[in-house]
């Protein structure tokens, strides 16, 4: 039934209140996020039936969890419940000249701990029309990479779209296996490449002199990647961002503007949500780049929500992307 | 005993806590407000004694309402009660391009149901200098309508100064009436009308080339009026304005230059505190482009505080008329 | 798909924190919740797939309110979007003598103003075990009445059994039906009746000299009626009360012992708990006094827990049932 | 124009959020409360019209305490400006068997430096009917002594009742004064006093073998004494407490019944909200018996509302006067 | 230059506001507790210099645990940093019927993975009284048991009395070693020992056919164990229990009277309450029964106190101990 | 053991959560700060052993105040208990052109009311680096000055560098001593002084056509004073601030950038972090310049975090320092 499928680790996130450091906070927010559950939660929001599989301990937590993931509207139905945590993250958000903090505490979760058999990927993309991924899943451990790439390969047995946000931390990838031995098979099966040159690079050992090339020469190693996207970011302070996206789609560079943000409220999820603008774009425009335009607009207006999932109206992204960003009143 | 008597709808206030999206909210920050409450409760703070006049219902909101006008500073001794409910209103406040929502829930309240008898105005007015009506209150209701005509007919015959804020919302006039149908004979009985040249000719079918043209025109129907006053608001961002106004008082236009607010804090009341700090000033000083200033710097105050009342001292405001604006500690 | 359907009025809560007077409410706690949604919620924790039909208007209220219920385990994909404004109810919690107050603010909710057409029960139920409703629904308007006689009607066409909550609040009937005109034919077509020996006599003018003669006479007028349930509560204060309850299966009168609650933290949705408690028990268990007194214990738990809606673990409900009340630390 | 006048020193009441004790609280609530005060505010709730006379800094904290007052219905019109710093209490509420503590920061008040030439108390108390003042005013200064006697004198000289809380702290005398120096001259001024036999022998050095003795003895010493009144408590913990109350008429001893309180919430504010129940019935009712149990039951009620101010309608006070107490939703 | 020191792990504790419930919660209360640290920080309340000695990640959340116990009165100077992780723990208070929940996520904390030479016990106890320990330490690694051996064969060394928590949760011993093979040796260098019957049954394999016979047996087998001491809960319902406790000290078996408790507002670190009063007691006074008793009234006060830390001073706890538990206002 | 030691009062800090204005606040956000101890806590987190030495009164508010500054990592073994009461200061944080507005209640503190005798220095500063102090304290009382007079001859004795922060506020100096009478002495007792022109002028009468040669000329009169260092702050609005500093050295005048800081959450406490900053790079890097540049970033980080404590690392401001102020979030 869904027509979105998305596979990754959901984590509960602590974040103190306002701008609190770490040691203030007597009181941590929680809510439960995961770049992938974000990047589906937006195209729900959106009235696209999303569902996203993950794997919670079958404790009181693991049922908030997936209370929380209900709540922002995502089809729950194929989450998978065993192990022995959910991962954590703790975050404190800065303002002015100081950045914001993470704390990860992601170890031994019930994802990293995951099997391909905890999945039956046939069933679930049945009727699906995008599958999207992410670079942290195959990071975590082999179980976690291994039901990634069953995943992969039957989204493109039954023809369904496949994203992959390449998203590389070296400092995540301690179960024995380097990127370059698990993201290639993973990247041919993948049709929409989030990742920069700087990315190509480091996981596909793929060179270029700027973007384009880096992009064409990641396409004759990988014919099946039709587009390679990326972002760039603009950051004048914690509190004030520009930002702007590109994409290659194997002929040309399309290129937005820049948005300005000021102030920030939360940048998380800002890249989760220019996804999900993406693919809603590429799903519902003709037009390359009014899709990666509405991408930088929904991911400008996470950054004016506190949490990781963006909460909005189509028209309300699309009324950014067409360049109303005066803040007038709504009644 | 009122030197300033206000009349409106007073409303529930319900709004999101710090920049919430109505679907995260899991409180709501309530207090109850209403512009021309807003006009009297800003003039109260400057030592005026004022009573605002509306209805609520009696039941344990409607005294809850009562306190909380009470704690405004208004005299709520004039209050009528009765009817079913209080009209309400859900707040999201934006931030960034992200402008702020209102949600209105305002049919059947217990003004929109009240009727000219249950207020006796001459009694209210016998010691007052000023009455101040806003165009939402004749757009209610036919007995809204016909409860405020008779208020300013009763200042206009006691000799009370009128202002009028001619707010034009075309989804209110829902009763069956026109504005032009009842706006004509109210804005007859009025010194002081608060309006924009589109206000001026959507209301009263009077055209200018200009505003000093429409205004021109507008006094030659309504030869009562004695001045014309429009606030301008350059919208940067729902966290960034610039404010100015303008007065035309039968013979020149005043003009005042432009204060900035960044960031804005909650900026609704902002058109309310502008037109307290007005009648403040004409009351107060012998120089209406000071008053105007006043007005400016009210309103831009008012945005630097949640709540639609504004909450402040004369000398605060006069400081900023100045162009005190650094925000440098007080101790 | 739905094993479960319910239908009725979901309201906005507002309730003001701990304990606190409206007056002294700055701020109010926001869920959605109405009884029949409750029944729902609580069994969809229990593992049945539960859906709600309520209909809210399309707004960002209307969004949350359906994010809520999402939250809560129900399916919402029934949802019917109109109308103008969602009903809204005040809280205020009661503690020792002083009792909890609920003000009501529903008229003209945008469930008062649905209509048969909005509903397709038929696909609705078609998976269905069970349908739920409860007596204000026909009390709100003839077309929320008529939607809900639909709505029975369908559920007895195929086969699906029947709740209904008769519950009568003489002020709630204003649209010039009578309950007498009403609830029969809804009746008519309900095999569960929850209702006392009071309701019976003023709804169906049927007598009795206790609650079994009354059952009785009402299974003789409706034989389709196949069970009468009823609970008693003692009221010792706001904070400590006892709940019992009866059952009436056309045979004999099963009758649980009292489970003590002190202190109660919120026993708004108490009477919803013990229903849900109930229909869980006649689905799962063989044995109507068990169900009877699981749906005590599910009540009872609901007074420990804020909000309208019992979140709990079958496990959980079976342990009080058993007389684990104790209150240990569970590790 | 005020019917209730009282007068005493307001204290801003920083009390740790729920049960925190001191050390933990990174939060204060913070409202502004008095002995007299808190016993015109009751009144105010009830329909009197209630002034309160007192002393605040000029500063924008005494603009809030005076804010505070307004919001609990007081007519501010009569406080007097001036001095360094406003009293402040620090309150932990106890539960179970640990007690909650106090911690007074009250030396130096604007009230403790005022004098009686900052009150006139002859325009004040021109349409009074009942004058309220205690024992910890006289305590504070020789000018609040002065100030007080001015008052009890003035309203002795246009008829008003007035009554006298004897409350008697040793600690609080600092000043050079002793009681018996003070007190006499007030109370021979005074036509109700709240005390009990301990109270009059230590502060009029008058005794007796039992209550009904001392107070006939006090009599003979003031003439002017019309009623002695005393209250009971008895404290099985901090959450559980049983009231009764006695008064003698100069005739007989009238005696109430227990009231259960359990739980507490908050019974600071407990004996002036019997004070000022017992104000309203000798006004309102013309039995004194009824009068003291709705004192009684006006101090229980206090006790389930956080704050010193018993807010309240008189039907809700009236019910539990009359042995409602089940704490029954009121819908 | 500590006076008292404890050793163990120190955790994280998130619970939910009030008695919300995991689902519920949006925001979750942070503290940082463990068994061993809550016994020393009462005593360092108390006025003795107390010393915690942990493992903490050397990264913001280690340091915001570090403050947390500088603030709870303890020497943090012998904290050691290393390690990946802080381990966790979530809480759910209960009420009335419904008990309270913990979730433990504790596994590969850096305590457990901490080793002997991280430690200079030596130094540390140099001039200390008293060292405690508990018996989840050496449950949790190898690593842990073995400098919890180290410390307790340093404090026989040095004549620093040393008292155990024999605490038996089996599901802890997951590092292959059985509590047999391990807790031994720990406690032939311990001098008081709290353990019920059953403790000694399941970890010492000593049988007894009471409690006092089993102390006899546990001295024969280790005659360095010179008291034995057990509690004894009698749970109502989890807002309302009783507590009392008994000691072997090798010739006759003390016992305490009941305390009674309600409401609870939060039980978890009632056990350590009771053991640093017992400490307290053993240290300041010359008479075990009032020891014992003393740590009877720190336990029960602890219960009225949110967060695992028993904030109090003596004088507070002596009263209790007293029966002073009538909760009288403290002025 | 302290490294460094500061003497001064410390407050109970009182501020509107927000922005909000104390009218608004029903709650205060409670912390314990003054000028002197912000300099040592800020120095403690960056791994200085370092002791505040001040005066509370003997009270559960002086051990709440105590466990604030163990919070805050100062060791508080030196602070001395006796007197009345804590000073108090309450905030209102401005943001835009409003500015914040702080009311101080300090008078007859604890600290005010201290001698010489109360604090044995020479054994407090036996193994100390460095010693700071501010111009607040000899201004309170004659034994605050006498108190200090002693710390700095002590310091002197002792071969400790000593830092005062010359600040006068004319309308604290009230026990009938002028700075002039007092500061001369404990000035040439000291080594680093923080003071500006105006300063200069104002407490030694001492003159300047800059702030060079004013420096010059206090270094004649005072030749014990090795530095003198001055802030200076360009305030755009109250969220909007740029920050350098200048250091006269007696040899060269060094001077530092802007930094911007935008917005500013809280500026309380800038001041303090900046001489903190200062201390730290004095002590720890061969480079005055560094030190310097180290204060303003110290400083303007302080302004992102709310209360009067810098809470960071070293590394933290280090990278501020090097311009590191784009607000990247760390992972």
């Amino acid at each position: 039934m869904a027509q979105i499928v998305s596979f990754g680790e959901v984590l509960m996130r602590l974040s103190t209140p306002g701008f609190s450091r770490f040691e203030q906070a007597r009181q941590f927010n929680v809510t439960y996020a995961g770049g992938e559950a974000n990047v589906s939660a937006a195209l729900s929001y959106w009235g696209h039936h999303a569902a996203h599989v993950t794997r919670f301990p079958d404790s009181p937590i693991g049922r908030a969890a997936t209370q929380y993931l209900d709540f922002i509207g995502l089809d729950t139905s194929h989450i998978v419940y065993g192990g022995n945590r959910i991962a954590v993250y703790f975050l404190e958000t800065g303002v002015a000249m100081r950045g914001s903090q993470i704390v990860y505490d992601r170890a031994n979760s019930a994802l990293a701990e995951m099997q391909p058999e905890d999945v039956n990927w046939e069933e679930i993309l049945k009727d699906a029309k995008w599958f999207h991924w992410a670079g942290i899943t195959p990071a975590l451990s082999q179980g976690a990479a291994d039901t990634l790439l069953a995943g992969v390969k039957a989204a493109k047995k039954l023809g369904v779209t496949v994203s992959g946000d390449i998203f590389y931390r070296p400092n995540l990838w301690k179960y024995g296996k380097k990127p370059t031995e698990i993201l290639p098979e993973i990247t041919a099966n993948t049709d929409i490449v989030i990742a920069n040159g700087e990315n190509i690079k480091e996981i596909f050992d793929i060179d270029g002199n700027d973007f384009v090339e880096s992009c064409v020469n990641l396409q004759k190693a990988y014919p099946g990647v039709k587009m390679v996207v990326d972002t760039k970011r603009t950051s004048i302070s914690a509190s004030h961002n520009l930002l702007r996206a590109y994409l290659w789609n194997g002929k040309e560079l399309l290129e937005t503007g820049d948005i300005e943000i000021n102030p920030i409220i939360d940048r998380v999820g800002g890249g989760d949500a220019f996804i999900a603008g993406l693919i809603h774009g590429l799903i519902t425009f003709d037009d390359q780049l009014k899709a990666l335009e509405f991408g930088v607009a929904a991911s400008a207006l996470k950054h004016t929500i506190e949490g990781d999932a963006l909460i909005s109206t189509v028209a309300e992204v699309e009324a950014i992307r067409k360049g109303e960003t005066s803040g007038r009143i709504k009644r």
